[in-house]
């Protein structure tokens, strides 16, 4: 199913302003395809950095959203799931490679720095990685079809999905703003966005049910790292779309 | 399946040696049912931290981990699964309040300073939480049995475990030591202890073919804070055995 995998090297955008239009969409290839130099802080170091990821993987789709954030921006495709190469360092895991570039790039957070504000982030991230996401994978969802049917198989999920949701919506009452937890995006939101789309993309799931992850996930539309995370707008997206 | 829930009230150990001889056992009725008061740090400050477990999850069991590292002590037995109350705090997951009682109390860390062996701990602790736990839960068992047998359950549940250790087996080639990612035990080891546990004793996976997970697991066996962490050393374990 996860077929063409892509690779997209990475490069600190310049603070100064000077950003290309379409950073995401970026794939000359006058640049070097393997690798290039990406540059944080007052750019006096520099460091090689390198995503593999897949455009409908919803845990890769995490990690671009978090790069986007921390601008990042992608300068040329070729291929892999999510995995995280800096230097000769090689991180899997959307979780973990989020908490990691949240400790190395810390400029632009993934996490507030209010300890209660941050438990929720890490509560919401986690509902969705471990309580949702594994029970909704591809793989598991075909396994599932063949033993016991297509309809099972959309039951399975879609149960597995709206008691997840059901958690969130009633975590994020507490503590939800224009975004999941508060008025600025942060780690549960980069959870939430590719989740919920998921949900009703693929499995159909009446969002009305959930009016502050509706209302939190329209506001993601208009969020531009969170656009240009979206896999349709993914180089490998593009690539199926012409090839299949 | 998950009966009698247990809250056990938690309460920091005198740090300067004053230690009970069996703090996790202990069960006296003389101090509060409810809540007791927490000191941390200098003992300047005061704060009431409670945990629901239970004595079989995998997911509490975590919890007691980090709690026994951390040098709190369970004052008394009630009860609910993993949850943790830190005055009108409310925080789930085992993951994020491992997280939470990391920053809140970091004398004794249960993550490495060092970038790289953090993220090792972080990546380990993740492929349990996300990609091994969620296929064996007891509930999601149950439905596959009811739905296509016994054999099914147990081959699925497996299937999971040996691809997980899989994973972690190649990952601890590089960085483990006496423990997972050193010779110092973390989070990598809090989540590990009551995987490797389960899968030997729910699934009777041979760990044979997992020297380093095989190794570090007997390693766990000699540290205070594992021990006192086992389901069989809970109050609400030792509950079920009598009455059931």
């Amino acid at each position: 199913m996860l077929s063409v995998p892509l690779e997209v090297n990475l490069s600190k955008r310049n603070h100064s302003g000077n950003k290309p239009d379409s950073p995401l969409m970026e794939n000359s290839t006058s640049q070097s395809q393997k690798q290039t130099f990406l540059s944080h802080g007052s750019s006096s170091t520099t460091s090689k950095i390198k995503l593999y990821s897949h455009y409908r993987s919803s845990c890769a789709w995490r990690v671009r959203i978090a790069l986007n954030l921390k601008e990042f921006r992608r300068l040329s495709p070729l291929g892999f799931i999510p995995v995280l190469v800096d230097g000769d360092f090689v991180i899997c895991d959307s979780y973990a490679i989020l908490l990691y570039l949240e400790e190395k790039y810390p400029q632009i957070p993934l996490l507030p720095v209010n300890l209660k504000k941050k438990a929720y982030n890490l509560q919401v991230a986690n509902i969705v990685s471990s309580s949702i996401q594994p029970l909704q994978m591809i793989g598991l969802l075909k396994s599932i079809e063949e033993k016991v049917g297509l309809e099972e198989k959309l039951s399975f999920a879609r149960h597995h999905i709206t008691k997840g949701f059901n958690a969130l919506e009633i975590l994020l009452q507490k503590i939800s703003g224009k975004y999941a937890t508060g008025d600025q995006v942060y780690m549960a939101d980069i959870f939430l966005a590719p989740q919920i789309s998921n949900a009703v993309v693929r499995f159909n799931i009446d969002m009305s049910m959930y009016p502050n992850l509706k209302r939190i996930n329209e506001a993601y539309l208009e969020v531009p790292a969170f656009q240009e995370a979206l896999p349709e707008r993914q180089p490998d997206a593009v690539t199926l779309d012409v090839t299949s």
